[in-house]
């Protein structure tokens, strides 16, 4: 039995019985010995130091790394197509938490909370902060329609919301009311009152949000990015918002992260930064040992996986 | 032609040509003059001053009062009835705002925002915060089936929430999974991680929540009032999270109005104010006028009205 899956986190005990039962040890990530990284066959989560001592070591048995997250643009892609190794991410766990924060978000400016926790803060009762709006004032641009952006348009749908997504070609998908290619996005933000970044981080949507982008917008409610923090020119972003174009601004990524204290974004009262935790919950680590354990049958049967692989040539 | 319509806010054309074409003037609360008192046959708002000038004038024509608040327990219920004045309230205009309010105090919490607009405040990328939930981990418990609980209860439905409902009977209301008469409240608060109070004012909901009712309630995640303030006893709320009974407050009504700044509500960091502003849009008053509107055909034909009547002997 020289089977060993390397773990971050505890693991219940079904799938632990699940993995003993197909000859696989279970050692956390801070237990493991040089010894140890021959023989690790499935990594259950990344670290760049630990897991590429694993990927270097000599006859190296790794075939698959489940990773924590759903963006997946840190690993070692170039070792790890050269060595077949699968990657399955975490696309799906995040959706209702990252829904739900970019939710928060809108409705903590549209709804004034944003005053109002100065005013409590302050012990000041002001009931003349009138100028909000409801959801159904806004039509919200999704870029990205994944299991998160779906899971979006579905709840905004049912806050009488009017949802346009972006994707690569186009293609409808539901829940959205309309679609456009990445191509045509210049027609796509003409409408939007809510633009929210949802797109992985490629090479394509690196610096994506530029001056070029942002030449488009025009009297926008809100920008909001829950992708990734690359994909945003930092002084073209700034530049909207000075120029009245954005008027309020929900950062969960940002370029680099963490974000220097002496980053002007920290400094505009106009943006909120949630220091990319949107994705989390009390119970994260046990969804995605759920999804994880999806795959375990298939796995140990004939090697094959039913959900969540990554085509690393894509970054997606 | 001797009527007046005195009214708070400004109206539209095609309201003033409907109101104009059935012999009705229009003139704001502001430019009333004492000669006009008698002749006020609808008010569109209330004012006590004003309107209790209006029903003392000598031979008083006031035949409707149209109010621009859903809970009419301020009006002098007394001398109404005696003229046999027909009152409309705003229900109905509220109810996307307060419904979105609430689901916005819940997400604040819950989505860790409280913690994120401190820390960027303070310039801190704090990416550990992760001990945050999701909607669909919470039941909630609404206290109220009118037009905004059943708003509130479908928006949550959408977003994976079971909900119950309380109401005077118990009756089954659609968008509610469960109901329970507001007799048997013991039982329905026990199921609950969030209550939402949004009854109206009236002397069974007085001191509803003292220290009685909060016997009852163990480990609440949130405890909302966007009802009125004075269902509420402060001390018994106070006592209740000072006994990490309740973990997170969102107060948009206080007992009294506004909160005085010595009031301990204010210095609690658990406790979120909202002044009484769950159910204010930039668009509040043109709402309300649309609602007054579909009242004006039956009126001005046989003095009927097709909605939003208020039974003053029950107040809502």
């Amino acid at each position: 039995m020289s089977q060993l899956l390397a773990t971050f986190c505890a693991l219940p005990d079904d799938v632990l019985t699940e993995l003993k039962n197909n000859d696989t040890n279970v050692v956390a990530f801070n237990d493991l010995t040089p010894e140890d990284y021959a023989n690790v066959t499935i990594m259950l989560g990344w670290d760049a130091k630990i897991g590429n001592a694993i990927l270097n070591a000599p006859s190296s048995k790794l075939q698959w790394i489940q990773t924590h997250s759903a963006g997946v643009d840190y690993l070692p892609y170039d070792k790890i197509l050269a060595k077949n190794i699968t990657v399955t991410n975490a696309s799906g766990v995040h959706a209702e938490q990252i829904s739900q924060s970019v939710i928060g978000d809108i409705l903590y400016f549209s709804r004034g909370l944003n005053v109002h926790t100065t005013n409590t803060a302050n012990k000041v009762w002001d009931d003349q902060t009138g100028n909000t709006y409801v959801l159904s004032d806004f039509k919200v641009l999704i870029l990205g329609t994944g299991s998160i952006g779906v899971e979006l348009a579905k709840n905004l749908h049912a806050l009488h919301v009017t949802v346009s997504g972006i994707n690569h070609s186009g293609r409808a998908i539901d829940g959205f009311d309309k679609t456009y290619a990445i191509a045509d996005y210049a027609n796509a933000v003409k409408e939007a009152d809510i633009i929210v970044n949802i797109l992985p981080g490629t090479e394509e949507t690196r610096n994506f949000f530029n001056s070029e982008f942002f030449k488009h917008i025009d009297n926008l409610f809100m920008f909001i990015n829950v992708g990734r923090g690359f994909s945003v020119e930092n002084t073209a972003l700034v530049q909207a918002v000075n120029d009245k174009k954005i008027r309020y601004v929900a950062l969960d990524v940002t370029n680099p992260e963490p974000l220097p204290k002496d980053n002007i974004l920290w400094s505009i009262p106009e943006v909120l930064i949630t220091s990319h935790t949107t994705g989390q919950s009390y119970d994260y680590n046990l969804r995605l040992v759920r999804i994880f354990q999806q795959n375990l049958p298939s796995y140990f049967k004939d090697g094959s996986f039913i959900r969540n692989v990554v085509n690393l040539n894509k970054g997606y």
